[in-house]
């Protein structure tokens, strides 16, 4: 073989290797429409969890309901949502259509700000939960109410 | 008063009390299809987690997204999502028609055993993937993912 063709023939090699690769990629990345499912997906069972917290407090208390629904709430608000919101993903269907505001993904300042107070809260509200005082976490559950609603106000369209 | 007359407002207060609080309980118990919908949603969000690890397993390791994804599995597994399948959501639609078995609703022994095996599994996998080691992760992970096949293959009807 010339040093001629031996470039020629590793360069080949590496083209088919890279041409592999983004094939594996192009069939891993999931689609538009099954990520905007997964970020419904996340915040129905967010909206499951608190809804949980809500009824102990308005009800009969239930530390242990609490505690599962407040660890459950933890997890998906630190769990990188933010994943789910690529590029591409403005618009669509996932379960139904995408109710996010194009202004999303214009802010990303504002969002990572959202997303820092949606954790912060959570964080604290799992911790109150596991000590039980039912007016402790009433009142943490405000304070994570509020970043919900601060993030829905800017960026979710009304139904 | 009369003592009879005594007795009849109290037994009258305390029956418009129950009425009040069965009219209380009525308006916020979920319906079926809103439990249907967030049963599916959390079966996507714990398809979404899996689906980061195996990227993670299939190609470059990293460690941040596999503890993000397997925190959010066991929060999921530990929460209680019986409380999903209820009486009188054997059948129904939530964001598409329920997938359940009607054995799932006959066999609460195999059911419970089941759901200890995914948690369990879970558990143990948030653990490992605190650690890190890739290997370790990925035979827990095939360990999980074995609990979650074997509920499908006995209550889940095929697609």
């Amino acid at each position: 073989m010339t040093p001629t063709s031996r470039t020629l023939t590793v360069a080949a090699t590496a083209l088919t290797i890279a041409a592999a690769s983004l094939t594996a990629v192009a069939q891993q990345a999931p689609k538009p429409e099954q990520l905007i499912k997964w970020r419904q997906s996340a915040y129905q069972v967010v909206a499951w969890n608190t809804g949980r917290i809500k009824a102990s407090l308005d009800g009969s208390y239930n530390k242990d309901e609490v505690v599962k629904a407040a660890n459950t709430i933890v997890a998906i608000a630190n769990t990188g949502l933010g994943a789910l919101f690529p590029p591409g993903t403005e618009q669509g269907r996932g379960w139904h259509d995408t109710a996010v505001k194009p202004e999303l993904f214009q802010d990303g300042r504002k969002v990572g700000e959202y997303a820092a107070n949606f954790s912060r809260e959570a964080t604290e509200l799992a911790k109150v939960a596991a000590v039980g005082d039912p007016a402790a976490v009433k009142d943490q559950y405000a304070k994570l109410t509020r970043t919900c609603k601060s993030c829905h106000d800017d960026f979710r369209a009304k139904d």
